[in-house]
């Protein structure tokens, strides 16, 4: 897009007609350096050093739910969203679908994948998770309707929307985490290149959080300042029950669905507020996130108390009212990512979240909470929601397997 | 830019209308929290846990010279280039270097700036630099055109450029680099922010490296999967020869200067090419960076060596060999960053690298090897510069002072 060359043609002839073809001649014996297709236990062997925590830590690829729902946010994303090309439809996606698992069943584990022109930047997976979601379409190409779920749809038009088509929707998404963000950066690569018979790039959105290790176990901040996840449900018995689903057959069992909200963030108007009117928008202090009627981050929130003036402590307009969700099964698991984009001449940000939504159900969960902050949120003064989609995530595989296999095979 | 919302006015008093103002009331006593100028010692004893190593490190910002240019390159950085607003006289600028200096100074320290906004996200340092470059239109604006280092001037045309306007010159430069991405994001906003009344954002090139922690003591890579950085010149004896102007008035002496050149990386024919045409092209290995003719990372280059058919090892066209400097007091710093922008439908990449070098004399040291490489440079073939920005880095300042001080004071 933006800065690209004007495309050259290689000149292998210009290489090869210099000092370098003698050179290669000459190198032959001494490297046994092998072309295109790595060998992923040579370029294993030739790194010499261990390498520290944050590069070698590993998240599983395999096994029945997929990696980087639950997994604890890694520092950087890129969801990168496709448009099937007409004429992919179910084979097509098999064979796709296969070769992009194996692509990231291998970078996840810190090897490069089969076909990497750039071997040496697979070796650092750095909790790599690359989670594929599948939206209407890819179910409509596959000719598998009947095996949508029904509310991974477009979401209804909310009143707060201002959605622009250049972040909305999508065929195919691969959510790509890591803590290191060259990582990132090379997966997506790698698996842009192998989805290309397949599929064209529609979007791609890149987000960040703390580094790893710069605040660990602490509950990470958005632009606007604020301790952002505090409430999420926490692995175990809440988050599994608000996320995946329990039973069904074997294409929905232990899958889930994401919603992917592009929501910019005033950063002008929200700077030209007091400390106290903040607080009051969202119904948690600033610095210790905790809410206005306690003093810890995790304190219960108390939307009875009332102070003096007879009305409600957190106000009953706070996104922390308005969010709220009793039953754990109706929660949500917010998996958000800052995003902070070239400001404008006159110094205006170009800040905001990609949103990204965990639930087992978007018509049940997602929905009734978007509705109440679409109706009424002191936020959405300063909070735009510029950009949408939905996406079904499937289960995931076994070794050998590939995600979407038992909605495609 | 792309994505902000309809700018809509703050409505306090929908805030205040709502069950806000009468909360605010109750919270009067209970909670004493302070607007917008927030109080250091406030917000510092409010984070209660200590934090790790990566997110407390600290970089000094005080001394002789500017911190971010010897210092160890941080994992993320954003350069920042502004345009100095007409009327912008050696007063004004005189302001403007003392308020950024100051938000510099307690930022890169842990502690959020005077007017900051988001005080929380002043408190993770994680190294964070603060760097102030003066390009030639500073010079010009202040009336001290007389002071500017000659070869501080747009670099002459290279046969090899493709320059875009979007990507080049500039009056003030901020090389904001920290291991964490939103200490940089937060450092932006509030130096862009200041700077407003002096300034307008003329571009801003993000960049990344390895994340801090996920390779430590390794050169980093690039996306071309080349280990970069590996024949800089090191701190002490050969760095300090290169980069520091040792002598002079004042405003000169522990100065140095900075290119920036945006060169993209032509990823989609640099993945059609063999492995041993990478490594002849620079006339390195790509897995452990060792010379053509050696075995190790650091191993000296051979570059007469020649094999069976009579001709050198290490081509005399590779970017190795054109680079190449023998005077300690002619070498440059390479302190780049990689970019990723977003991909095009058709899955071309935006890579590169924002190729920054420090060096004492821009004519005595870059440009001769800048020459050589637009000459004769097999790297050519796959990357093309696509802007180019030069800047005088001031000397530094001590504690109370401010960063341009000896030249405009
Ligand atoms: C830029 C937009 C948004 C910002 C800045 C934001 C910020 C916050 C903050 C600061 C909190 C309190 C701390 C926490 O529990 O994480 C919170 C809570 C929450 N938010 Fe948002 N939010 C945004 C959009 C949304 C959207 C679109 C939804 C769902 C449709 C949502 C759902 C929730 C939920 C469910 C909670 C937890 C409430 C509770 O049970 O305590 N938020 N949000
Ligand atoms: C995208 C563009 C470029 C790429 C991918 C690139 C890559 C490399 C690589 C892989 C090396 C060998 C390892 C090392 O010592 O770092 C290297 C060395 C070097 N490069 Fe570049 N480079 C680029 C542009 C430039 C430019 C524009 C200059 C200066 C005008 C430059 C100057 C040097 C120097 C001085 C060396 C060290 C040579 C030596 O003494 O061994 N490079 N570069």
């Amino acid at each position: 897009m933006t800065g690209t060359s004007p495309a050259r043609p290689v000149s292998r002839r210009r290489l090869l007609t210099g000092g370098a073809l003698a050179a290669g001649g000459a190198l032959s014996g001494a490297a046994a350096v092998t072309a295109l297709r790595a060998d992923d236990a040579d370029v294993r062997t030739a790194r010499a050093e261990p390498v520290a925590r944050i590069g070698a830590a590993v998240e599983p690829f395999h096994g029945p739910r997929q990696a980087g729902v639950a997994t604890e946010a890694q520092a950087h994303a890129a969801f990168v969203a496709f448009t099937l090309r007409p004429g992919t439809d179910r084979a097509a996606l098999g064979r796709m679908l296969r070769l992009l698992s194996d692509d990231a069943a291998r970078l996840t584990q810190g090897r490069p994948a089969l076909a990497d022109t750039e071997p040496e930047l697979g070796l650092l997976p750095a909790r790599l998770t690359v989670t594929f979601g599948f939206g209407p379409g890819l179910y409509t190409a596959a000719g598998v309707d009947d095996r949508r779920p029904p509310s991974v749809a477009d979401l209804p038009a909310f009143p707060v929307d201002r959605l622009q088509t250049r972040w909305s929707g999508g065929d195919l998404l691969l959510q790509i985490c890591a803590d290191d963000p060259l990582t990132v950066a090379h997966a997506q690569r790698v698996l842009v290149k192998d989805s290309r018979p397949f599929a064209t790039v529609r979007w791609v959105q890149q987000g960040f959080r703390r580094a790893a290790g710069a605040e660990p176990g602490h509950t990470q901040r958005n632009l606007f300042g604020q301790l952002d996840g505090t409430a999420n449900p926490r692995p175990g018995g809440p988050l599994d029950t608000a996320v995946w689903v329990p039973d069904g057959p074997d294409w929905l069992r232990d899958s889930t669905t994401l919603v992917v909200r592009r929501i910019s963030m005033d950063m002008e108007t929200w700077d030209l507020l007091g400390r106290t009117d903040r607080e009051l928008a969202v119904g948690r202090r600033l610095d210790t996130g905790a809410p206005l009627t306690g003093t810890d981050e995790h304190d219960e929130p108390d939307f009875a108390a009332v102070g003096p003036t007879g009305l409600t402590v957190i106000p009953d307009f706070a996104h922390l009212t308005r969010a709220r969700v009793g039953e754990d099964r109706l929660r949500i698991l917010r998996r958000p990512y800052n995003y902070d984009g070239v400001p404008a001449a006159d110094g205006t940000a170009d800040s905001g979240l990609v949103f990204a939504s965990y639930q087992a159900d978007i018509a049940r969960q997602f929905l009734p909470i978007q509705r109440r902050l679409a109706e009424q949120d002191l936020l959405n003064e300063w909070t735009t929601p510029i950009g949408s989609a939905v996406f079904a995530i499937p289960p995931g595989c076994p070794e050998g397997g590939w995600v979407g296999q038992q909605l495609l095979a």
